[in-house]
């Protein structure tokens, strides 16, 4: 199927049931999903869904990982608040990759920063580029 | 490492040799790695690297993959001349995912558009978004 659709002009559509039918899930069932803050394009977060993570995103509106290390659905926020409002999703020509565009409330990162990628290479150095908005013992509860 | 990372604050530098000696690569030695076009915020693509292509794409300041269907590095553009220049690179709070802000050259994809992500949910379909800037018999070779 994403073999024909590269050669399918814009606005072409396609069945979402038929084209879920066909996402190349890895061995393990997952996709690498990434999510991108919808008004800044600010990339936040990189994590895994399975078929029913992608599922539940798309019925609820609310993004929905599949935790590898739980080995469980991850709905974002729900223990932190921190949640992940989906404005579209988008998947890439070969099918393997999803790209949900969000409005994030608050930090995506379990450190408390806005996005996961706060590490930047620097020359022959690597630096720390954002401090956390809140202490992930605030996010997460050490009480 | 990432772990101690999280607590440090923006500014705290490591050394590059250090980080690399900990980037958390999969089972095939293989990390997944976005291209987002650096001034526009556009997520391009998502492709895999090994040690040695992030090394490469740092040294060179051009990004190079590992291509896991062809099984050997993969520098963006030796084929189609749609180049990427590396403008900065970043890792995840976990140290699994490379972030490679880049200048593209002309598409990414090897259809021919600009991203990958040309595919988008709408209700029960899913719509091609775009059309190729280039065909991709051009940027190839059919002849």
């Amino acid at each position: 199927m994403f073999k024909n659709l590269e050669k399918a002009p814009a606005g072409h559509h396609e069945p979402l049931a038929d084209v879920l039918d066909r996402v190349r899930f890895n061995a393990d069932g997952l996709v690498p999903a990434i999510a991108q803050q919808g008004d800044s394009g600010e990339v936040l977060m990189m994590a895994w869904m399975n078929r029913e993570a992608l599922e539940e995103t798309l019925r609820t509106g609310r993004v929905c990982y599949w935790s590898r290390s739980r080995g469980a659905l991850w709905r974002k926020g729900e223990s932190s608040g921190q949640v992940q409002q989906l404005r579209s999703l988008h998947l890439d020509c070969d099918g393997d990759t999803v790209l949900a565009k969000v409005d994030q409330t608050g930090p995506a990162c379990h450190t408390g920063r806005r996005s996961c990628f706060y590490l930047q290479v620097d020359g022959d150095q690597v630096a720390v580029t954002s401090d956390p908005q809140i202490d992930p013992e605030t996010l997460y509860g050490a009480s």
